[in-house]
């Protein structure tokens, strides 16, 4: 099934010492000693770096960029972020306890997400970060807890687009949405804000995510940015900043390949000039998780069993679905597809094996019948990919096995 | 799209005082006061005892019931089914503490999963309960391990079975799996086993789960009874133990319906004759999880807002898939469907409303399109059929909202 001709492109630039895979350097077989064991996942700082430098390279030095730590909330993580990028993006109290540990400056931190509680508004309030508000209704409960602690929030207005970001091109034509404020009803809301006296900073406008095609990213940036100028011509408060969203996919699958970001800059520089000269030069942000931390992080596990069932084999890990539900397809995948898979230590001939883990369901799958470098007892195998939406989108608990560990490296 | 006619079972017996559901004889508004909000799960006491008297009823009265931990691992709960069945089914080292600490007898105690880690062997081994093994490599660990402490481990051989248990009938010929030992080569182990000195106790085979057809139900039963037969006819070793495995569903979606115990009677009344009168009148197990506790859940959360997009009205609320990841449809679900969802308090006429939770993300969908009572800020929304693969089976750390609480009543 996954015997591709050419390999996944997180494949084809790993480097080895000795045979072993190293991941920020170090070998991975000393990282699981040093850990104590599997499994665990490694975040090589420097393939982060290197990935700010790339997008910093390609679009306009004035394009701010924020991270949105829903990727990757791991502490350690998000400190070395913060001294990459512009700011932070939040979406919940327990992220911006998270980003306000790391001395992040308030002013660049933002705060999406449907359902904020009023604990989490009064938080963000009192902290002085900015709130994008995602209804009416969380407008006015804004307003009350603020005036209750007599300090004026800083706010946005998350839109609700009436375009997507579709893989299969833009889709016109406006869906309901849980997510923003429909922007045919932003006028008004404007207005009430402007009579509530909340401290109106911008607009928040969030398309899609994982894109690979980048004609479709340039036409949702020319249409956020259409769509900005006119919800800005219809109010007198000022914009003093824009996030215009992020949508950057990395390849997971067999066949996809990485976006080119320099055809992303012309629609990029154009985007910044526009809103730039026709607003009063607000700050434009775009803003990146999984972009900018998938690609830095690997998760490793260890074979625990290998066996063979009716002509196939089987390699069992201490890793699974508990750690890394992503790759073993349940967590938004309709077809369920491999992630990239290596061998930390090169051995023999390629072998086709399915990578299960330990729990007791057939949805514990790590790789169907992948083409990978020899497996034991013992082996460790590594989960490329695995940087965002990794330990914290799985159900560690399930079946009461040992948490996973994380190091950054 | 969820207006089905006839509303689902789950919701047909509820039972209200004063206009405000109640679960386990209490009003759920006082429960959420009791743990300070929501959400959280609640687990009735009185639910799991009926079914387990239902299944007492039904079934002949020396088929003895195992309960699946792994549905369900909260150890007040373990306790309380303690007290109801004749033994537990482990799925790791964590559940194997969470059941010795409930004072069973360890003798009742059965560890199965693929990918056993020595260290888990090691404490199954040292605890006196039976491990069925998954492998023959898994085999030759723990003679080796029980070696090392002096101790004849107890071991029963976890069968593949030639056959499957499928809502669309029963699918001969044997397909691959990591589960278990093909029962072509059973015999060959057991002969393996024998010379290794371990103390062999029986066989365990598990042929599917959830299912709600009676027909494939029987049909497996006597298959899995026709195999242990033929398996136990080709060794000398004594069977103490038969584990015929489980499967029977319980309706989570529109128009399912639950499974009708009595038209199980005299299939399971046969298949234990057989076996008991066949072999040297061993115990013979079945083992239920979600069967015993699913439909004792119930997950209570609150509406932070509601909003209205474009036509179609939201109700956001603080639970989501963090929390109860099934519900969202995102563990295992091909094709998203609602459970069965309900509100707290009656108010008013029905109306049509999507539940979501408060993640940022579209896969955070509670109820699409649901009809329901009126639902307004701060109502509570429950979602029945919870009791099993919910909290434990979900990724509680995603966003990094507070963790749900749990209790049973």
């Amino acid at each position: 099934m996954t015997q591709a001709a050419e390999p996944h492109p997180a494949l084809q630039n790993l480097e080895y010492e000795d045979g072993v895979l190293l991941w920020g350097g170090r070998k991975l077989t000393d990282v699981a000693d040093e850990l104590c064991g599997t499994p665990f996942y490694a975040y090589d700082r420097q393939r982060m770096s290197q990935r700010v430098q790339e997008l910093r390279r390609a679009l306009p030095e004035d394009l701010h960029l924020h991270y949105a730590m829903k990727a990757n909330p791991m502490p350690e993580l998000v400190a070395h972020m913060v001294g990459l990028v512009d700011g932070l993006d939040v979406a919940s109290a327990g992220e911006l306890q998270v980003a306000l540990g790391t001395g992040v400056d308030p002013a660049h931190v933002s705060f999406a997400g449907p359902g904020k509680q009023d604990f989490e508004l009064d938080a963000a309030i009192r902290a002085g970060i900015n709130v994008n508000m995602e209804s009416e209704g969380e407008m006015r409960r804004i307003a009350k807890l603020a005036a209750q602690i007599n300090i004026q929030p800083s706010v946005a207005i998350r839109v609700n687009s009436p375009f997507e970001l579709k893989t299969s091109g833009m889709k016109m034509g406006g869906r309901p949405s849980p997510f923003g404020v429909d922007a045919e009803r932003v006028p008004a809301m404007l207005r009430q804000l402007k009579s509530l006296g909340l401290g109106f900073r911008g607009f928040h406008v969030y398309s899609g995510s994982q894109n690979l095609r980048v004609e479709a990213i340039q036409e949702s940036m020319n249409s956020t940015v259409d769509l900005i100028l006119e919800l800005a011509g219809s109010t007198d408060l000022g914009v003093s900043f824009v996030n215009i969203g992020g949508g950057l996919g990395i390849p997971y699958f067999p066949k996809e390949r990485p976006l080119d970001l320099d055809e992303l800059s012309d629609t990029a520089e154009k985007a910044v000039r526009r809103l730039k000269q026709s607003l009063d030069d607000p700050e434009v942000i775009m803003e990146l998780g999984r972009y900018l931390v998938g690609e830095a992080g690997i998760y490793v596990c260890r074979v625990i069993d290998i066996k063979e069932s009716r002509g196939a084999r089987y390699a069992i890990t201490d890793g699974g679905l508990h750690h890394h539900l992503a790759a073993s397809g349940n967590f938004g995948q309709v077809i369920r597809k491999n992630y990239p898979l290596a061998a930390v230590v090169r051995k023999k001939a390629d072998t086709e094996i399915t990578v299960v883990g330990p729990l007791c369901t057939p949805l514990d799958l790590l790789g169907d019948r992948v083409s990978i470098d020899h497996l034991e007892e013992g082996s460790l195998v590594a989960i490329l990919q695995s940087g965002a939406y990794g330990k914290t989108a799985s159900p560690t608990d399930f079946l009461s096995h040992p948490l996973c560990k994380e190091i950054l490296i």
